[in-house]
């Protein structure tokens, strides 16, 4: 039985409704989840964006947001577009943060709470006390993650993980795989899961 | 009661499994369809890409093929893809035909049949004998409507409406409009079915 691998970034904007809604539905369908953050940047840098296509292309980032604004009142997610200047944020801090939260069974719920510390509470997700939070609310002690940050064995992970993002053609998030099969989208989660349902028997 | 409009170019590979399907979707949701021909190169161009980003990102290009093809596999539609060298394939003349074809019942006809000969037959929908072909076989006089081409109302039509996608602000195909609501996308077809819904009650 193949497990759907789950690729996201914190910054993209389109993972958070997928984020949120991908365990429920794929457990619905007897399908396994396995959380992998990576890096939009280096991505984009190698797929030959300079940035994010919603910076790149204004007129696609202005749908961008009304898109995701009729998505999450479609699945009744909340959501509040976040004030920070800054596009995408910077999300290097969150996700290495997540690989250590990942190796505990609150994993996905710290994934889940920072996706709605960025698009539902208009938190600035880069910053430590933030992340702190979120870890103490899923019940994960905040000093003793952070300090996992500085293990060797912590501190290659997420550019291997970038890098295998790389090779296997990933172009943006969230992006789905199953055993050497991408889906890209959230709007591919319904059938990526159900690819990994056939990919089962 | 606001109709759906679908907006596509004949070059566009997502809008292929859409133009097949978006008629029978819409009847069964008592919503009208209103075709709508435009070509993506001026929008492309307005959106700052020189190209299509399929080719402008070759790694999007290559999983769009595979995307495309488990889409039509999905949904049972014949599928194959073009050998012509160039893509996207030359579509202004189809475009042309399509909005004189559209002013008769069998419009709709035309406009699958033409992306049928492109995506499912091969054929190289440039040429004015495959457009000649797929007239005749909607029931359409292919002589008389050729020579509408150069009536005079005809001749800016399809900048005109090209002209209308871009300060709407599309930036791809197929989109639908509903009313001032904008959706993309083949993957949006039934959230914007839905929205003519609602917007008629």
């Amino acid at each position: 039985m193949a497990p759907l691998e789950f690729w996201f970034d914190f910054a993209s904007t389109y993972s958070y409704p997928a984020a949120l809604r991908v365990e429920q539905l794929a457990r619905d369908a007897g399908v396994d989840v396995v959380w992998k953050p990576f890096l939009l940047g280096p991505v984009f840098a190698k797929a030959g964006m300079k940035d994010s296509p919603f910076n790149l292309y204004p007129v696609r980032g202005q749908y961008m947001w009304r898109d995701l604004e009729r998505i999450c009142a479609r699945h009744q997610i909340p959501w509040k577009r976040p004030s920070l200047s800054r596009f995408p944020a910077n999300s290097v801090l969150a996700a290495k943060v997540a690989l250590v939260a990942l190796e505990h069974p609150q994993g996905p719920d710290f994934v889940r709470g920072v996706y709605r510390a960025n698009f539902a509470e208009d938190r600035d997700i880069s910053q430590p006390d933030v992340l702190g939070d979120v870890l103490q609310a899923v019940g994960l002690n905040p000093r003793e993650i952070l300090a996992q940050l500085e293990v060797p064995e912590q501190k290659g992970k997420l550019r291997a993980q970038t890098e295998e993002a790389i090779r296997r053609g990933y172009f943006g998030a969230p992006t789905f795989w199953i055993d050497g099969e991408l889906f890209f989208g959230q709007d591919r989660m319904l059938e990526a899961i159900e690819w990994a349902q056939r990919a089962r028997s």
